[in-house]
């Protein structure tokens, strides 16, 4: 089984209204499980459940507060069934406490043929066989669950703070370190597969979270298991870091250039 | 009293767990009302809670289903608080119905003075009172609420679709038609208040509706209110049109170039 099979797999009957997580060591951070395998499982238990219909379209999630090691129970609720679109909440909950560790908004949908246009570009990048991957992959367990190949912006710390500030811009190849067919559950786990942008803006780590993140699906599950186990072609970004607060945006390509998936997400630092 | 703030007042206690909103018909667009106004009143729903702390920081609005012409409840729920933040869910029902018209999570937040860095940059723009006002302010009630001065991308009725198909990037000036100051509520309804892409893509005004938004702040309340009532510098743009569903981002800059909101949405559209 692959470890994000196991860091999302649910227990109890998928026609149940709270059914059962558990966090994964393999996918661990600074102080609770990586965000997008936290995500990808609120996805899993929207997409088991035996009423969902469609593919996903757009997938919110907030982390309230740090998820501790161990069980969390998984609320599923179809908030809204349209024809061909439905909207799902999901929310995990730890210790029989009522208050929320994680809320998520999924919207899923049927995604018909239509006119297409794409005016975005996947980024110009050498092939992943000539570039070497990201060696700093044994400081949190997550990294080493990802293969970085990066061309531009790559996190070096610094003694001092970066000053100017370096630009929040990465350019890379991302894929599944142990390789996995691509589908909805390791697209949403890998649009939250950056390193926090502040991190190469400043050359170092300060105390850093991922407040809530927002990331909209642009294929059907066929393109996706289309695209096989290859890296996606990804670039991240960010416009601001301003009152203990910075966003990141983000854009992932697959096979022929199509964009599979862009998010945003926004998260508290300390400097 | 600003229409603005007519189309978003709630009735009912703030601290009961549902208040009561109307539609307004200043804010109507195709089928429903103008979506930056729904999500104004979900948005002032939080703020007017008697526990709410913080000022907004995330909103992420969900379009589940037309809202009709009239009343809907507003059920105001907080999913977690935290010693310097909190998780809201807002949740828009309509004929005592069970199933949402609208979801909504927000979250608030402290925004604590910190290091600050601003890597994106306003979009050149002539200075307001050299630019024509758009002049096409009738066709939906919304558009005639606010000003808007386009220098890029503004949409042009064509017998044909463009082919090739024109960019869906827009630069503009933009304000609420009535002057009223700045604040959290009229910033989220601008960040929608951009005309679908597709429309200036193709030409064309197919059928189309946004089906979730997402609005990161980027502001203190009073960093807003410094603002007051100039025009905001916008950029509205697209990444993507495809298996019928498209993008939009945005970024509203205002005085001295300060970014104060960023925003994406996914609709859906026939063509």
């Amino acid at each position: 089984m692959h470890p994000l099979d196991e860091a999302t797999a649910l227990a109890g009957a998928a026609t149940e209204p709270v059914r059962r997580g558990r966090t994964h060591d393999a996918y661990w951070t600074f102080i609770g499980p990586f965000g997008g395998a936290s995500a990808a499982t609120a996805l899993r238990a929207v997409l088991e459940h035996p009423r969902r219909q469609g593919d996903p379209l757009a997938a919110t999630v907030n982390f309230c507060a740090p998820i501790e090691r161990g069980e969390f129970a998984v609320h599923v609720r179809l908030a809204r069934a349209n024809r061909s679109s439905q909207h799902w909440q999901v929310e995990f909950r730890q210790d029989d406490a009522d208050d929320a560790v994680l809320t998520a908004s999924i919207v899923t949908a049927a995604r018909r043929e239509s006119w297409q246009h794409q005016p975005a570009q996947p980024p110009p990048l050498p092939p992943p066989a000539t570039m070497a991957p990201f060696a700093e992959r044994n400081a949190l367990s997550w990294i080493a669950q990802y293969g970085f190949r990066f061309a531009e912006g790559v996190f070096e710390p610094s003694e001092q703070p970066f000053d100017p500030p370096r630009s929040p811009r990465s350019v890379l190849w991302l894929q599944d370190d142990r390789p996995r067919e691509l589908d909805f559950v390791s697209l949403l786990a890998m649009s939250d597969a950056f390193f926090g942008r502040l991190f190469q803006v400043i050359g170092r780590v300060p105390p850093f979270g991922t407040v809530s993140m927002t990331t909209y699906f642009h294929a059907s599950a066929e393109e996706l298991a289309a695209h096989g186990s290859a890296p996606l072609a990804a670039v991240a970004d960010a416009r601001v870091f301003h009152r203990s607060f910075g966003d990141q945006t983000a854009e992932l390509y697959g096979t022929n250039g199509q964009l599979l998936a862009t998010s945003v997400q926004i998260a508290y630092f300390r400097v």
